[in-house]
């Protein structure tokens, strides 16, 4: 049994996190800490049976613990990080903190001085279907962001194929509303978001935007400029994503499906739709699956419809997925879907 | 054109009712205060077009005004009632700061000393369809609670004339998430509401039951003990009440249906339904309709299902109703349903 | 009193009509039809309290109409249509068999023969901030489609001045449940569309199409290609359209905010909002609203964002607003917001 | 490896379990059928990547299945039941068709002649927790009504202990909207769910009712007289139901958590709630949990408050619970929970 610790357990990817790993039969919950509920039990904070005492921050022992995640807000989550690998503990981080190599960049976009700048070198960015083999050695891994890790798994077999034919991509996507997190805000409250459908931090204004650009430059195409218009959907759970891509003369939604079935044979969690069927929400929530469909417009011009559970593959599955795979488990155990 | 005032005019009650003033034929609104948003206007604070400036109470002027609504959390509005009342202003308060007769009531419910218990006995107790004459007479109207709006109407006529065949009545109620007001909750948050149903303050606990008692035995009924079951319902407004009586022999839904219909002849707002409907939230949801409706279970046992809009007739619907009769208005003008 | 027909009451279209013309000074209903449920009442078939009997269309006595509004599929509207504009009756169609100036453009889109092409010439595309004079004037007019609603006017003012730079144009909207009618499918279950987000129709399928190109053609730009995708959002009503362009140089979104203010200067229900805020559902639903808001992406590339409420400013309520115009009411009367 | 059958696999329940048993470890599904989409596969009719083939229930082999669920409508249940044990093959009915004892009260109450009455007396009804010894031994169970599952689960210790001061007994209860089935029905449309709350078969009339009244004689109390008021909550999953009782003096919320306690002492699935917490949707949904709680009204008077997932532990769950039974399977194999 692995003895796996949780930073931040009371949010909701801390939450869905700690559900999953309680389920799993190869982990065992060391610790899960709270810094405003440390005495409580997670189930005087959900409406669930998990008798689990939550305790502060600097009270989790790390002795004896196999991987520790952070489920932490960006800024909070480095120093965390840092504590770890020093005890020697491997760590999956789900915050931004590690998630861009670039320092500078890190902080001109979260507005906060890195603490551990040098561990952004040993920093795996977890998205497993494509650095698979360094996430399975990693001690870091820096999880994905919920909107990059869509976005990203759409456009990966193109962007790395070259076939994009402008840089122009425009990504218009729908997000339910666990996405805010459960701190108490206005905007998140159920007669706001109820019957309401908006959008938000749009153009060129939202974190998750240099993470995309990094990883599309990473795969030979630095010129790709991202349009990205995040909106809230009425419900609680994953993300929709609307891709308007232009590409080189030749594809057909027919070639693209053979492409992506191709470059996603063998994985578990990715789901290429055949011709004439769309993703949607109803085909991923409560799943890690990513689903991915495609719609010729005409001239070059195609759709990619994307679908992830932002609090799975976005976030505690993916971590999951990855902690599977750095301990040489079966890469789906525990993951639904 | 009557001046009017609205003392806090950003929670939602406030809001709704600053929309049915704005829209109303025969009244401007000569201020909207705010506490912690002063300066700011309400388009800052609600997707909507009113450029209306929030100012302080205290910088609200009463000269000039003809009413004042107070939507203010109890405790918090008396003072304010108290003030426009020195200064001659009529005053229409949504709190439940002038709902109950005994002082010692209140106090023990509300856990507030009352700072102005001399004006308990020239509050009208709002309830129009009761109490018309005295609320077009009033200054000052003390508009009843949203649960209890519902189901005193409902069980007026049966109480008033005596047959009750037992004073056990238990009141299963049903209410849309806009009930627990604008203020910062987790457990108002979307993704804690969406998908759930609960029960909340079940049995003898709620503030609003000793509201319904008072009422009861003003009409003649003080061995009336009310069950109160709130529930939470996934939607933004309305109140179903699903309540439980028993009668004295000889009663029949058809004669329930004539005897309510009798008894409410004449009132825009409450609907009798016939026999076979029953009153859902869809039937009064952006109106400031009542709707009652009845199933006969045998033995003298009836069920009475009761719907209002609680923002509107539960709240600044019925308060408005009540400004239009002190001012010799239509009663309905301003009044959607 | 004007006297109007209603052919179609029943659907959410024409229910939200009835609705609207029950509560207009100026008018009184003659007559509601329905095909399949020809001798109940309105109130046998929503939760409501009108007790409007429907009688079959060929049973509407057209005698004595001022105006007749059709709420009825494509294809069995046009006949209506024409026996009305026969009788002499103007007509108010809310269907798009009258939409398309092309009638082979109609038939290709709309599977079907026209029987009635010979008053296309006199019918007037009811977008009345474009066409109020025709409209004004107009015995036949053709309401706009829900989508092209909102669309056309977050476009006019830029295509009329002549301001894209490009013919792409990207239109990524979001409708409520209620765009779907009321008709029995499996797609429209509660089960299937809460807690689900999921795209239809998605580039060049949408019958909303060839009618936004025709206008923007009309308009001057024959050249705009839209490339159009439609998404099912769980709510039940309004559209919100994020609509990408790219502008020639020297725009800004101070400057769209002006020039919009201009071209809509006196408009009752086109708001146009200021930098910084962003067009939601919440801002349009249950009013006659139609929000458009702006965001500068860079290098020329612009989002427009728009909302309205599909079944009032997309259907009932823009339909109403014509009405007043032709028999010279002011143009709000009975419109909320 | 068991290999089993599914009758009736397009409907929520029959979906359900279908998902359920794809995740088992020990079963493989034999067939899936389905009347009205024959040939097509269950992905066609799912936003699913299952591409289960559908074959007509007359083409189902049953031969070498060890068990088949059928998840039809009651009066096309029991034929397929009978066709089943007379193949030799055990059955798990989820259709009301077994669950009365006496055919006269099942053929009142369901209106339809029973054609396989010689069954009724081996049919066991699948409440695992109460009827555990026999469910294992059964060769035909009949899975609970949605309804009756939390209700009787509710009510069984204080019925078998005879705690029950009175015959009286008032269940105010709250089901999400898959519990209508998938057949299209305009009360189902997502617009007519949405935002309302309504109530539904109330009294005397839902068929839940004789089955529950069924159980209750059999456990002691023949003299129970179940008030039952069914309403339709906006959310997909779930029933929340509030029971009213009068209990002999001297028990406590206290007492009442105790007795529970013992009652289902090493039982999976039933969680007894401590003081001051009550059962919600939230607790239960996605589980196969049942949830009680308790409140205490005075004179006598207690509430109940129960939850479960109406698909799971009301439906599909319970159903594979008493499947492993059967098998000899540890009982909570493959339920989430």
């Amino acid at each position: 049994m692995l003895r796996v610790g949780i930073y931040g357990a009371t949010g909701y990817v801390g939450y869905e996190l700690f559900k999953l790993l309680s389920d799993h039969a190869e982990t065992e919950v060391a610790f899960a800490t709270s810094r405003r509920s440390v005495g409580a039990l997670l189930s005087d904070l959900y409406p669930c049976p998990y008798d689990q005492p939550l305790v502060a921050p600097e009270d989790a022992a790390l002795e004896g613990v196999d991987v520790a995640f952070m489920c932490l807000p960006h800024g909070e989550s480095m120093g965390t990080v840092a504590a770890a690998r020093t005890a020697g503990v491997r760590a999956i981080d789900l915050s931004a903190d590690f998630r861009l190599h670039d320092v500078a960049v890190y902080e001109q976009w979260y507005k906060v001085g890195h603490v551990a700048p040098g561990l952004l070198d040993e920093a795996v960015y977890g998205l497993v279907e494509v650095y698979r083999e360094q996430v399975a050695a990693a001690d870091l891994v820096a999880s994905p962001g919920c909107y990059p890790t869509g976005v990203l798994l759409a456009l990966y077999p193109l962007v790395r194929g070259g076939h994009l034919a402008s840089g122009r991509v425009i990504v218009d996507a729908k997000s339910g509303a666990s996405g805010a997190g459960r701190k108490l805000s206005q905007g998140s409250l159920f007669c706001e978001v109820n019957e309401d459908f908006r959008a938000y931090s749009v153009g060129r204004l939202h974190r998750h935007l240099p993470e995309m650009e990094q990883e599309l430059a990473g795969w030979g195409r630095d010129d790709v400029r991202v349009t990205f218009s995040p909106h809230l959907v009425p419900a609680n759970r994953g993300i929709l994503s609307t891709i308007y891509v232009t590409l080189e003369a030749g594809w057909s939604v027919g070639r693209l499906v053979e492409a992506y079935g191709e470059a996603y044979a063998g994985e578990p969690f990715v789901h290429v739709l055949p011709e004439g069927k769309l993703a949607s929400l109803a085909y991923v929530v409560n799943t890690n699956r990513c689903a991915i469909s495609f719609v010729e417009v005409g001239e070059g011009d195609f759709i990619i419809v994307a679908a992830i559970d932002n609090l799975l593959k976005g976030a505690a599955g993916q971590a999951l997925q990855s902690m599977n795979l750095m301990f040489g488990l079966d890469e789906t155990m525990g993951l639904p879907g």
